[in-house]
């Protein structure tokens, strides 16, 4: 198969060993990632942002594709038992492809404001091993054992720790695609980096011991400048996109509605066009695989549409806002107004406020702390190596990654509804907690 | 308001003039364009063609502004009648990003698939002057007259004629931004042409008598290569993207499906999750504006997600076919086997081998033909004006041009599905009826 | 080696069969083309414009490697002895590479101007047969024969027909290079396609008997857009630039320099800075390899800033006009003003005007006539093959060529100094030759 | 006029306050930019950056013409005294495009190399001041005290603060053209930033007192990501481009040129085809300007091509290597190997074995040190401002600006001939002092 692909250009899975990917697309449940947008509501910020986990699926498996023929390129530096077999090939390329198959609708939101309906790999752990699952019966076809196997990988386990990592790491190829598809589609240019020459410069690591393969490692200082500028789209991404303003309102605002039916499902409450997967997980924490697979952003969006005539005023109140996008408002804190005090003061008057106004606080106020690490250089870092083989780690030999090693970006906002803004910032103005 | 846009940069609006499209874009009706994909189902081809309507109205409203920005600083060679006033500009805007909003599910597939459904342009006429929706109430909130003006432009008709060919004409600030967001999103690098270079190079052409406005025209050779440019991309999305064989055939099928749904509904058939609009659109032609509202992508994906569960064998398969994106197949036709003997005896075999695997051919096999006009250099051509003030047509002074004006491309082809493909060529290939 | 590229990215020749790029490109008659601009005078239309012909030849090289790469992946549609060796990808690597290494000063400008200087190509054959030249040393190291080959292959002569089409061709490596080149550096954004796209898209077609080797073929209607393409942005490069009036017109200034220092060196003047080779080829028409070598863009500029205090004053007030950027005028003609008498009386105007100023109007006037086929689909077509392996020409399934087939693109233009632009203007437009 | 650039598109100055951009282009002085590229010898490590000092002027310009519009659009903010009045406007225009003028060959090269030639800025005010330049012409036809307005604001004073910064400061209009285009033209994708969001969110800071014209300021949070961008673009810049093994290499050959030439001529030696104003720089400290301006790159390549035939061996050899391009290699010290006493040892490693080889090690061996300091919140930092109208810097907002403040990235190099290298490389290595 030949497909055209915004990020990539042209993108093909040739021959024997990629003919998996054409044959896991056309499953059931690869599809219906088409109906969930990656970025989950950040298109109520970036209007482009409506791309889906499917492209992305699928330029995760090319970036991978690419890796490998880079890996094999350097074939001779390792012992047969530690190269990319075709097998290895067709295991890497699925767990690739596969690594999300198990998101809820709006991805990532789903399962923050949901946590009992249990995290994505879970549910994509359940997708390979279910033996109803048209996922497991392509891979099963290929090999009795390949469910497993890919099961293993994209839960980042794998035998040759340099596979292992490159689905599920620091630099692994679900990053290398979404933060430049991400970057893409909002059309925010930060995002950026040389994806070919970041696969370029990796090269084998030194391994643990003779009998373990290596890890990856960067090419000398000629590879440094990927990392870095790796290390630094990602930083920006999440600084204009992720963790802008808008999405974290709009995420708080689902989680709020997902609150609240959760409270009037436990209570006995009857409600109009729930997704049973929904009703399930909220009252028992359970819910079967069919029924999960069965949501989507579609069908959410289909429901907080119906929920808007709910006779729970909170609950219609807040998916009509949704809706018609009246997001609720934010003030960033910074310097002495981040102090837990100051934290909780601002946080108390913005619940005064809110009372006042007749809005349950615990629903429509919230102190949000979004953080990132943007580059952990920790247990297992991406050496560089020298030509005479000497290792370093990057925040050694690059400026940019030692002032950034270890290091923690925090934003922190007071979430609140509109209607409370005149008041919450003359208060919040005249303690100083806001610029 | 400002924001980023992937095809444009920085987009803003901002003071008294352009603050109507930050309060359009609140409305609900604006809102929905959030949830209809700009091209249908073009994503079963090209997975990043996710982007929705609802960009797509703020780039038009973007280029209107460019635009008018551009007319307005050669102001000096109207009489101040025919200038860009405030409350044109107001006009203008509120019509470029207004011009879609009356789009079915799917976009222009809606239309051409149930066609008692009303072109997408009544739609956009009703939501304006209906006095319940948001949108008319922002407008007449401006200016009582408002919502009829801005009816009357999307529409085509103004006292200015250049402003009317602006927002329907053969270069208007729809097909601008379409082109170029519909080549982003897609991939196809085919599509681009350079915007800024072709509103520089517009200017007031000659008017017809001293009372009427000027239409627009091009500025001498200069402007040239940017209207070429602009036709070529558009010939090559209609090439690659619009008449692509995987868009004609899922358009095909789900024109199948509702014809399937009218057959069941009309011959008083009860079937599940049909949204109401979609109901009686079908039945009796009608429906009300609030319940055409409520239908989206969306709705109608969760719609036919139900019906794979539907008693009708035939409704239920072309569903579950879609759904799976298990989409029917296409042979082009070249040459001699364009001819209308030709054709039918294709077509002949074509719905004979569909019978003997028990399909219904009237919905499982067609011939499909897929035409456009590259340019078209007809009534109100765009003329060229030199700077003495001749004026020629662009086919005159264009080498590139003058090869198009007035031709038609053509595509035709055989849909089936892929049941029958083995026999279907076997038997076309003897006749010599596909290459 | 491995080197950063503005157009295709990361470039590099890596292995024994690629190590003739490193070597050659480090000797003195490549390392000379860093100081001859790929596109002669188009920089002063294009400030960008600037770029030489030394990162065109690495450029050439590295889509003949992917060519190569692509063709080698096919190796099994051919016999053994059709396949390319690595002899034959050292043949093919060094032949892009040279292509242009004999190219004067400005490029093509120099051959035209100097028309008895000889063409590049037979330089290029002279470099690569020379013993004394670093470039035959390296190819006859590598290979006694490779220099012979080498100068076959250049001049478009192998036994493997594909392979001769790549390096001279309508859609040959060089072509591929500097259209997207040259409108990379102009910004020109109109000369763009999708090279990968292009490659992917070819195939070997049906040899013309069982002891040939086959022709290039694209790969069905799949192709097409490709071609179509590479078709209109060379189109579009010779309208925006290669035609543009301020290229032509200085180009045709240079031509005069040339011609005039021809006659004032053939009379037997003594004028200061001519480099030998020019000074030998005016008066014999003859140069040695090393005098010619010694001529780059450089050292032509210098001799023209040396000329300006020639003398003579013809020369001197041609020199300072082009060192100073003040260049002659153009008027393009149209319509009725390109027939033959209308040219030729828009001439004499020209020519009695340039007289009354006491200019002499051989040098000072001309009539400039730029014409290119856009598509030869003429005694080599690429042609199209269809999975059956029938063939059709291009013209026959693609829309576009169809109209462009045969044709032939014409700018005419009267070039003059502008002292009489304003005379000539009123006595033009009175008899109605320019629009 | 109006032209079309690779980094800004379409580019135009129009109206009687833009038109000194024209007159200004036509003159000599700026016409020599085309002979001058931008990036000194960077070509010979980044094919494509052969761009020349006259498009980077015509760039700054436009950025320039830009930032006004923007300011002009928040004029309201301040008292009529400090706007930006016409010629003004006209003032900051020629000073964006004649900032450079008086660059020599091969740019910031050739002033560092013979620092008896004087600065650039030097240079440049000499043109704008002298009665002989067109320059100075082309100003005084405009307003007698043009030229030495200009002369003041190019040197960074001016009544307005935001004025002179805009011309010389952290974030001027001479470096946001010049990372945009170094980064295009040597294909580093890293250098980009949004320039449209930079100037956008630029505002007028608190002014000092009631007397003075504000300063810069960006505009909130919003402005932080274009500041950071900027920023690191910048540093990448440095790091891969400014600070690249093969330009510091050839710089420093150069400058051994010059050195050596400076040497012979002082003792009286007799070298041909040095330029006038070379000879009497070296000999006397002293040029006249019109012998200055006779020098650029053309001039410079041609005497060293000449100088390869120089009886003295040191020079012949020097200037042989480098237009072959056969430069001189380069050992990165990294941690301990930076230390005063590691690098001296390292020093004099390689000037023994030169001086083994007979080469003079004071021209053949080096140790180099390039420093940049990222982010310079010094003195008059670009204060971010907040609704409210507090402020901060920069570094207490922006977690990375924070991270770079004050500090300086150093990369520090042994420079040797190819010769040495095995040798060198043994004795180091031995040493730990390379990697």
């Amino acid at each position: 198969m030949i497909l055209r692909d915004p990020i990539h250009g042209l993108v093909s899975f040739e021959g024997a060993e990629e003919s998996i990917v054409e044959a896991l697309l056309e499953t059931r449940e690869m599809q219906r990632l088409r109906r969930i947008r990656q970025l989950g509501l950040a298109s109520l910020a970036y209007p482009g942002a409506e791309h889906t986990r499917f492209s992305h699926a699928i330029g995760a498996a090319h970036v991978m594709k690419l890796l490998l023929n880079h890996l094999r390129s350097l074939h001779e530096e390792l012992p047969f038992w530690q190269r990319i077999t075709s097998d290895r090939k067709v295991e890497a390329l699925a767990a690739a492809l596969l690594h999300d198959v198990g998101h809820g609708p709006f991805s990532h939101l789903f399962e923050s404001a949901l946590p009992e309906g249990g995290r994505h790999e879970q549910w994509t752990t359940r997708i390979l091993l279910d033996e109803q699952s048209e996922v497991h019966q392509v891979l099963r076809n290929y090999e009795p054992t390949l469910p497993k196997r890919v099961a293993e990988l994209v839960n980042g386990r794998h035998e040759l720790r340099y596979l292992a990592r490159a689905v599920s790491g620091i630099f692994d190829v679900d990053r290398c695609d979404y933060l430049l598809r991400d970057a893409y589609f909002t059309g925010v240019g930060y995002g950026d980096f040389d994806l070919d020459w970041f696969i370029r410069s990796l090269r084998f690591g030194i391994p643990e011991n003779e009998l373990t393969a290596p890890p990856l490692a960067v090419d000398g200082a000629r590879g440094l400048p990927a990392i870095e500028s790796f290390v630094l789209s990602r930083l920006f991404m999440f600084q204009q996109v992720y963790f802008h303003k808008a999405c974290r309102a709009s995420e708080w605002m689902l989680t709020g509605i997902l609150a609240r039916l959760r409270t009037l499902l436990c209570a006995g409450k009857r409600i109009a066009a729930v997704p049973p997967a929904l009703a399930s997980l909220c009252t028992t924490g359970e819910a079967t695989l069919s029924e999960y697979l069965d949501m989507d952003d579609s069908s959410l969006w289909h429901s907080i549409g119906q929920w808007r005539a709910d006779p729970d005023p909170v609950l219609a109140d807040l998916c009509e806002r949704l809706v018609s996008r009246r997001l609720f408002k934010t003030y960033e804190l910074y310097g002495d107004a981040t102090e837990p005090g100051a934290k909780r003061q601002a946080l108390e008057i913005a619940r005064r406020l809110c009372k006042v106004e007749g809005l349950d606080p615990d629903l429509y106020v919230g102190l949000d702390t979004a953080a990132v690490a943007p580059f952990d250089d920790g247990d297992e870092p991406l050496m560089v190596i020298f030509p005479e083989g000497e290792t370093r780690r990057p925040g050694e030999v690059s400026f940019l990654l030692n002032r950034l090693r270890g290091e923690r970006m925090e934003r922190i906002r007071l979430i609140f509804p509109p209607e409370i803004r005149a008041n919450l910032k003359a208060e919040l103005a005249a303690l100083k907690l806001v610029p």
